[in-house]
């Protein structure tokens, strides 16, 4: 696979991070990530990491970026379904990922993102 | 690793297929996801697989096999994102995918089973 998906939800994105990323598939991510939230005027951007067991410091780097990227472009980044371990390593890495929401799941990510597009 | 996450949106249940399949993890995909549409109820099941450029019959056959079991448990599948060439191999395998819908885009998916639930 060369491109993570992204799928459009009204005016969020929604992308589902599965597979261990390399340096190729995160710049492909963040060109696509911010084409799209140009293209659909996009509020908003979910990231699903429910999947992911473990994370590394190159993962949560880029998160990171993602969120800044969507930031100045004026979209909120969320980040859901984060399992308790993978919360232990960002912080033991030293990532507290500022700017970054979470939610438990894509749900309440969704009235999240949804609450503070409604509360501009 | 090990499982194709699940994500619950309202009364339906979003897949995304990324990665290559492989027997188990086929199999755990069919079990979560029937385990899913038993806990939350759950009226569609909406397959995304724009990731894919290409198919199998391996997953031809999942992909019926995940319609058959969300069918008898009440539930409609909706197939989004495939891709042209996917569409061409699926017809040369004769997969032609009976009892599943296909839509476009995950949006038009959702609306689809929106109205297909809403008719009943």
């Amino acid at each position: 696979m060369d491109r993570i998906p992204i799928l459009k939800m009204g005016p969020l994105l929604l992308v589902t991070i599965q597979v261990d990323m390399h340096d190729q598939l995160a710049a492909t991510l963040l060109d696509d990530l911010s084409e799209r939230i140009s293209r659909h005027s996009a509020r908003g951007v979910l990231i699903d990491i429910s999947a992911l067991d473990m994370v590394d410091s190159f993962i949560g780097r880029m998160i990171s970026m993602i969120a800044g990227v969507a930031s100045i472009m004026d979209a909120t980044t969320v980040l859901v379904g984060m399992q308790p371990a993978v919360a232990i390593t960002l912080v033991e890495l030293g990532l507290t990922l500022p700017g970054v929401r979470t939610a438990l799941d894509v749900e309440r990510g969704m009235k999240l993102l949804q609450d503070s597009v409604d509360a501009r």
